[in-house]
């Protein structure tokens, strides 16, 4: 997507003074108050870029502990090298399901092959990876963009079509185009009017910072709004259609995401406006069937992402104000869970479907339970 | 309530070395991180305090603005300059109904006597002001007591009542004990174990900030959550009760309260805990029946309210950080509608009603629409 007028991945490969190509993300703790690209040049930066969360998102995390493993094949090919640098990959975030499996997938390419052929296959391997994301998101973008338009036809009204969104699921948290932001990208660049209400999400601000800066850079109109503003958003009438991304959904379509997705979800149900989940097949949890999403362990962060609130200071750039009184009990839950039946459908890569073990079976029958087209 | 174990009023009387007493209030923007007394010398200071919002809660600026018209008195107790004061008072909050009843009602009071009994009148009618908001107060906390009691026996878990609040509906938003908070401190000086929810309310946090602060004082156990973890904590079973105050409640039993109250309500419908209103019979609107909620204009506050955060940053005191991308569009609603069918029940000082025509009209037979009764 664009940054500033130029099209960007999340993760792209840089060239500089002739020298071999490395790869380079965006500092997306700086953003949106500084935009900064910087170059990977070791494994060891990549394992950094993780770690000090540069780079977030499952399919952006990925990419980069694959693009790691090549830079540790560029100075040492030997499989005891690639094993040593694969660990300290896997080590940096170790709930990332995604890493995991890159770095896996990326070493099991590269142990048939001879030591010389290693540095080349392993960024080509990173690079596949990283265009197996982009094909993913923008096949979401294809069919979110099907289903914003069923809606505008449906809503008929005379005015742009109006998402409210949660969280960042845009191509920040991906490599490129995004999951709940692919469909909205897609229908602004094909010519529909839409306008995004961009929830703040407290408490680390996501949308507030990543959404509105990403959908700035596309020139798709949008309006910040605190978290709370959202049911008076929807009982007003000033949104056609919820959609948010998903941080794990079940096989019977329980939507796990970011806090305060499900009071959106409830909210919009009870205002008869449809809730819709941006949905990756890798994504979907197809070990846990009906009745089982509470089985999900909910992350508790740190107290400081509620009793604090960082931002931009004029004459002190990034910092940070207290909120609280000094000392003030606090709980940070990162997620919640939004029950199937307040979920009018996932828009998947394969098609949008029911939120329910027969809706996913239908687009996913390689993996669905055996009896899932039955319950 | 108590600060730092002393009793106190949001507003109270003051001498100091022998002169006549005047009016203190706490500075409540600078609260929870600077507890400071400011004193009311003259009716300016008094307008002053409205209007920069060292005061703020309908019945503490009505007290206020009382003592405003008392210190005028004491400067000059003729009519004229009465009436000017009286104007340049109602001129600070155009918009607060109570302001411009309790100055109204001073004056009319002060009227029909001689300028030499003026002051010590105008004092003998402020502090009648403040002692009704007060009495207003502790019955709705009487009534509530009871109401908690009757849920802890309900919920029969072995732990403390939960109670899930919004924004400070406490004793800082009146002259004591508050509207929400007042059952919260009654059950907990009478020994039933509670725990508070602490909604943090976004944009302006009165909840991290100030609801936090009072619950400190009165030790009362409470833990400040972002606005998103309510839909988590009532669909996991952690909260047995959602209670907040109302700003104005129609005469069919909608709720017009801060932004976000409507989102816990129907949360809490959904996951089948009860949400009740405390609401002062005074903030009734009997000019609203059924179906007419909307009719309630919602006032749209400064962009800067969401766009920054305002806190305490060490070497700094209080500061603001921006958290959006410079110049991103931002909406900021005051207030949301939670509609009756949400409202498990109104707490008000004549007891606790049904949310509905019949309900209030029950209580208030002599404000109740003609129709009220058989709707």
């Amino acid at each position: 997507m664009r940054v500033m007028g130029r099209e960007t991945r999340s993760i792209r490969l840089s060239s500089e003074g002739g020298r071999a190509p490395v790869p380079e993300v965006l500092d997306q703790t700086r953003l949106p108050h500084e935009v900064r690209f910087v170059r990977l040049e070791s494994a060891g930066d990549a394992e950094r870029a993780i770690r000090e969360m540069w780079v977030r998102g499952a399919p952006l995390i990925g990419a980069t502990a694959a693009y790691g493993l090549a830079l540790a094949a560029r100075a040492d090919p030997s499989d005891a090298e690639l094993a040593a640098a694969a660990e300290r990959l896997v080590g940096t975030r170790p709930t990332a399901v995604n890493l995991g499996w890159a770095v896996q997938h990326v070493l099991d390419r590269l142990a048939p092959l001879g030591e010389p052929e290693r540095e080349k296959a392993a960024f080509e391997i990173a690079a596949a990876l990283a265009d197996a994301d982009v094909a993913l998101c923008r096949a979401i973008g294809e069919h979110g963009e099907s289903l914003l338009r069923r809606l505008d036809h449906v809503s008929g009204r005379n005015r742009p079509l109006q998402i409210l969104t949660h969280c960042n699921a845009g191509w920040l948290a991906t490599v490129d185009w995004g999951t709940a932001l692919a469909p909205v990208y897609r229908a602004h660049r094909s010519g529909l009017p839409v306008h995004v209400w961009v929830s703040e999400t407290r408490p680390r601000n996501q949308g507030a910072a990543l959404t509105a800066w990403e959908l700035a850079g596309e020139s798709v109109p949008h309006t910040v709004v605190p978290d709370n503003a959202s049911g008076h958003l929807l009982r007003t009438g000033r949104v056609d259609l919820v959609l948010t991304g998903t941080d794990r959904t079940t096989a019977a379509g329980d939507v796990c995401n970011k806090m305060g997705t499900y009071l959106k979800a409830v909210a919009a149900n009870d205002c008869g406006v449809p809730f819709y989940a941006a949905v990756p097949g890798p994504s979907i949890d197809w070990s846990l069937g009906p009745g089982e999403a509470d089985l999900i362990p909910i992350e508790e962060r740190a107290d400081e992402e509620v009793s604090e609130v960082r931002g931009y200071a004029v004459g002190l750039g990034q910092s940070s104000v207290r909120i609280t009184p000094a000392g003030t009990p606090v709980a940070n839950f990162g997620f919640d869970v939004t029950p199937a039946r307040l979920v009018s459908g996932l828009v998947t890569e394969r098609g949008v479907c029911e939120a329910s073990p027969d809706g996913l079976a239908g687009l996913y029958p390689e993996r669905a339970f055996p009896e899932g087209s039955k319950s």
